[in-house]
């Protein structure tokens, strides 16, 4: 498995560090990479991220053998649209986005034939960095990367696409898109929402200078994810709403639960909750509900 | 400031590390131990944390001069009643719960007029371990200890039960209980009860296995106090279950707001929750919500 010229549109933490792990791999010959930040895509050419610079997404595109679409998922309309003149007949797509269905209809919408060789991909890598100064070799070594093929992809490009995931270390994983955007707005998109109304409940408190005054070392873990991109996480909470909305109540109807417990003073029914929680998440920090990934 | 002889009921990782930080310091001559784990205080006399074992809270503060009460907050009052009879004139008491209100009352209950020589204490420290195993000479290296001290003090006593916490290298602050009861309600006592309702809520799902299959690094930071002692945890929910649910409605009005805000599809909205957050979590990362120590 190897690619001539693979297209990198938006050279950050993950689009960047998907370059330098496929060029280590021996992978791929060249990178083109493309980028609305001019300094940013300096630094990428610099770190030998990129070999050269496109001036646009088409460009980049016009003769890779593999295109990773690695921009905030709001601009994926206008990437894909132009995108899609400048690829050619054998011209693979992966892309890095947090929700699958949104993006799939993105592509759609702008592929036209050439959707059957978009396999899309979700990296459940990130840092609290962003940009290519943050990337890394390997970011991708050991991490899960979820891929949503679709019915119209040849399960050729599909497992050549899922062959250049695991050049990059990557265990990988496939799942509807359906599926995926499920499972994701309950352990990852809920639990940042999670944590960024807690911060905004206290901070919006006349005494929140008293309270984050005593916050101390469970607090900062439980709302590290608060420290997220703004603008990545609202794009992701509008494209996932329906999960996200169905994610939302079913907590809040837990803690409706814990609430009457403490209501009718019943201890033991708080007890058991914490200790079947403590369990599973031990069983989970154990391995035991590991993912199945292809060997 | 020096005690004579100091009594800890409940030699485990807040009684011992408090014994070991007051012998470091040179401010006590002698540490007897009590509690219900044999092993244990063979444990912390070979640390050094403890210099004798006593047979029961009462034997140990005979001829103190000072007392840590350090077992779960459950024990409390059968404590202070065994204490009671053997506190002599001078002998000082504090504490190490998690909540005060409760404390105090339990106090109050049994103490009569040796009341005023408890001065209740908060130490924000732990950790994921518990036992004198895990106890360490520099556990409150500055950390936060919260003195709620009673109006019957001497504010002499209160004075040097915060010399003992200081000698320890804490930081000390004084509220009222309830002020205390409230702030930690928000800070600490709700992050973990959201923690626990996540992860339980997850565990009750026909597919949790997959759901825990692909949780990732923010989950395992977000969910990390949901794996904190069952037992504890319990007494402390039950114990200041008034503010706690002030709290959790608090914290459902807030979600409800962002579920409107999905309903709407209002992205605006919602980054503005998130970037409103993410500052005021930067803000407090930069300690400028620092609570006042005393110099």
């Amino acid at each position: 498995m190897r690619f001539e010229r693979v297209a990198v549109i938006g050279v950050g933490l993950i689009g960047g560090s998907f370059a330098l792990a496929l060029k280590a791999a021996g992978a791929c010959s060249a990178v083109i990479g493309v980028g609305r930040n001019a300094d940013n895509l300096r630094a990428a050419r610099e770190c030998g991220a990129i070999d050269a610079i496109a001036a646009d997404p088409a460009a980049a595109a016009r003769g890779a053998d593999l295109v990773l679409v690695a921009t905030p998922v709001a601009q994926y309309a206008a990437v894909f649209a132009a995108l899609a003149p400048a690829l050619g007949a054998h011209t693979l797509v992966t892309d890095a986005g947090s929700t699958k269905r949104d993006v799939i209809a993105a592509a759609r919408a702008a592929l036209g034939a050439k959707l059957a060789r978009f396999v899309p991909a979700h990296p459940i890598a990130g840092a609290e960095h962003s940009g290519v100064r943050a990337a890394r070799v390997d970011l991708y070594r050991g991490r899960r990367v979820v891929l949503t093929p679709l019915a119209e992809n040849d399960p050729a490009d599909a497992a050549r696409v899922e062959a250049a995931w695991r050049a990059c270390g990557a265990r990988t994983s496939s799942m509807s898109a359906e599926e995926h955007d499920a499972v994701f707005a309950a352990v990852s998109h809920l639990p940042h929402v999670l944590a960024y109304a807690l911060v905004h409940e206290l901070a919006g408190r006349a005494n929140s200078a008293q309270l984050f005054g005593f916050a101390a070392g469970g607090f900062r873990d439980f709302t590290r994810i608060a420290s997220s991109h703004p603008e990545m996480w609202r794009d992701i909470c509008v494209a996932n709403r329906d999960a996200l909305r169905a994610e939302l109540d079913r907590y809040m109807a837990k803690l409706a639960e814990i609430r009457a417990r403490l209501d009718a003073g019943d201890g033991a029914a708080l007890e058991r909750i914490f200790i079947e929680a403590r369990a599973a998440r031990e069983r989970w920090l154990n391995g035991e509900f590991d993912a199945d990934s292809k060997p």
